[in-house]
C-alpha cells in the first residue's frame, strides 16, 4: 500500500475520481453521478463517492490518502451526514479521507503555490484566501439573495434590468435587450406589455434561474458591455478584499463567467494584469495533488498530468 | 344627487371612505377590512369597498362620482375581476366609478398641482410622473428581485450585508450590527457561526421580509449613516428620472420609508432642496378631491380638509 493516492471531484451532476502515483501519474480514473450534499440525498452522495472511487482504484483501501473536493462542505456539520460518510468510507477500506472545499482544490489544481486567491465566479460569486492550500478567510458568498455581486445570477440581473430601462423610457432596444427579450419569450411590440411581462417572466421562475440571461451580455452592445465592466469591477474588488495589502500570490479564476471564452473573465485578467492569474483546471487533479502533497510531502509529489 | 362624491382608499390592510361635498367639506366616513385585489380574494375586496361605501354615504347612488384609489390595479385587466366590480357599482346604484393606482390619489392628496412627480418608498419604491393628475409614466418599480432601489426591503438588506460584511472580517460590531443580529436573533459570539447562521436566517424568510431590518438604519452609526446616504441617493435617482429637465413642479413623498420621522426620508428633502417638497397625507383625502374635480371641474372643488 500507499504507493498511490486519490483525488475526487464532487459535483452537482457528475464526481470524478483519480488515481494517482506520487510522480503524478495516472493509474486509473472513476466517475459517477453527482454528490453534492446540498443537491443529493446523503446516501446517495455517498453511493456514488464509492462507485467513482471503486472505479479509479478498485482497492481503494490501499491509498496512501484521499481528497474530496465538494462543494456544500457544510452539510457535513450534520452529525447524520458525516456518519453515512464515515461509513462509506470505512466499508471501502479508506483510513484518510480529507474532505476539502471546491475551491481549495480549484486553486491547487492551477498552482504548486502554497499561498493565494482563489475567485469563483459561476452562478454565484465568493472569494477566498488560501494559505497551506487551505481556504482561510473569505469574501463576498452570501448568495443570491444578498449579495453574489459579478456572478452570473448578477449578471442576468442587471441583463434584465437594462432590458426594463430601455422599455420603460421606450428607448431603441439595442442587441442585449433584444437578445433578453427573445430568451424570456416576450413580444416587445407593446412597449408596455413588454415591461409587465418582463418581470412576470423573471418572477416566475427561481430567481437563480436569473443566470440564464448572463450569457447574452457578450453581445455587442454599449449596454452589455457597461454591464460586462461592473461585473469584472465587483468580482476584482471581492478578489482584492480576500488579499493582504502588497500581497504577491497567484490568482486563481474558477468558474462559467471566469471561462477563457468568457467577456468577464477576459476584463478581469486585464484589470488583475500585475498579479499572476492563473485558471483553474480541472477540480480533480487538484484533489489528487493536495492528496499527494499530503501522502508523500511537498519535496516528493508532483501535480497530476 | 350631485352634491356630493366619494372617495376611497383601498389598501392591504384596511378601507376607508369618504364623502365630501364640493367644498370639501367631510359629509360622511367609513373603514371597512383590506380590499387590495392582490392580496384579498377579489369577493373579498370588492365586499370591503361595498361596506365601507355605503357607511360613508347610505345612498352612493347618489354621489355625483367616487374615486378609489388602490394598489394591484393590474389585478383588474382580468375580466372575471373587473366584471364583478362592475357589479359591485351597479348593485350600490353607482354610476361614475373612476378606479386609480395609489400614487395618483397620494398625489392628489398632498397638492392642488395638476403635474408633478409622485415617489414612492415603502416595502418597494417606483417613481411616477404625474400630468393632469394622472400617472403617465414610471420609473423603477421592478419589485424586489429586480430593483426597489431605497426602498425598505433595499435598505434591510444593506443593514445585513454590511453585518455579514463586518463578521467576515472580524471587525469591531457596531450599533447597526449589533441590532441586526439581535433582530435575526442570532448570538454573535462565535463570528463564523453568526455569519452563517444570519444568511440562512435571511434566506429563511420571504425575501420581502428583509425590509423589518429596514428601520434599524436608524442607528447612530457611520455604517447605518452610509446606507441611508445610498439610499436616499437611489431615491432621488429613481425620481429624477421620472421627471423631464429642468421640470419645475411638486414632488410629492410617500410611503414609511419617506415619512417625516425617517432619516432616508430627511436625506431626500435635503437632496430635493431646490423643489417644492411634499408629503402625502391621506390617500382617501386625494381620492376624494379627485373625485370632486371630475364632478364639478377645478374651478369649483376644494380639496377636502
Amino acid at each position: 500500500m500507499t504507493d498511490f493516492v486519490l483525488g475526487v471531484d464532487a459535483g452537482g451532476t457528475s464526481t470524478r475520481a483519480l488515481a494517482v502515483d506520487a510522480d503524478g501519474g495516472v493509474l486509473g480514473t472513476g466517475r459517477a453521478g453527482g454528490a453534492n450534499p446540498n443537491s443529493h440525498p446523503p446516501e446517495e452522495a455517498a453511493a456514488n463517492l464509492a462507485a467513482a472511487i471503486r472505479q479509479a482504484a478498485p482497492d481503494p483501501g490501499r491509498a496512501a490518502a484521499c481528497v474530496i473536493g465538494m462543494a456544500g462542505t457544510a452539510k457535513l456539520t450534520d452529525p447524520a451526514v458525516a456518519e453515512l460518510f464515515e461509513r462509506t468510507w470505512h466499508d471501502l477500506g479508506m483510513h484518510r479521507v480529507l474532505i476539502l472545499t471546491d475551491a481549495e482544490v480549484a486553486f491547487a489544481s492551477a498552482t504548486d503555490a502554497p499561498d493565494g486567491t482563489v475567485l469563483i465566479a459561476g452562478t454565484g460569486s465568493i472569494a477566498g484566501r488560501i494559505r497551506k492550500r487551505r481556504m482561510v478567510a473569505t469574501e463576498g458568498g452570501y448568495g443570491w439573495l444578498l449579495g453574489d455581486e459579478g456572478s452570473g445570477f448578477w449578471l442576468g440581473r442587471e441583463a434584465v434590468r437594462a432590458t426594463l430601462a430601455a422599455l420603460g423610457r421606450d428607448a431603441e432596444l439595442g442587441p442585449l435587450a433584444t437578445a433578453v427579450l427573445a430568451e424570456a419569450g416576450v413580444d416587445p411590440t407593446d412597449r408596455h406589455y413588454a415591461w409587465r411581462r418582463l418581470i412576470t417572466v423573471a418572477n416566475a421562475e427561481a430567481p437563480v434561474r436569473l443566470a440564464r440571461f448572463a450569457p447574452l451580455v457578450a453581445a455587442d452592445d454599449p449596454v452589455a458591455a457597461d454591464i460586462v465592466e461592473r461585473g469584472a469591477d465587483l468580482l476584482v474588488a471581492t478578489a482584492m478584499a480576500a488579499r493582504e495589502p502588497g500581497e504577491d500570490t497567484p490568482v486563481v479564476l474558477v468558474g462559467s463567467v471566469l471561462g477563457n471564452a468568457s467577456r468577464v473573465g477576459d476584463r478581469v485578467r486585464a484589470k488583475l494584469s500585475g498579479l499572476e492569474v492563473r485558471s483553474s483546471s480541472d477540480g480533480v487533479f487538484g484533489a489528487a495533488w493536495l492528496a499527494a502533497v499530503d501522502a508523500f510531502g511537498e519535496a516528493v509529489a508532483r501535480r497530476p498530468h
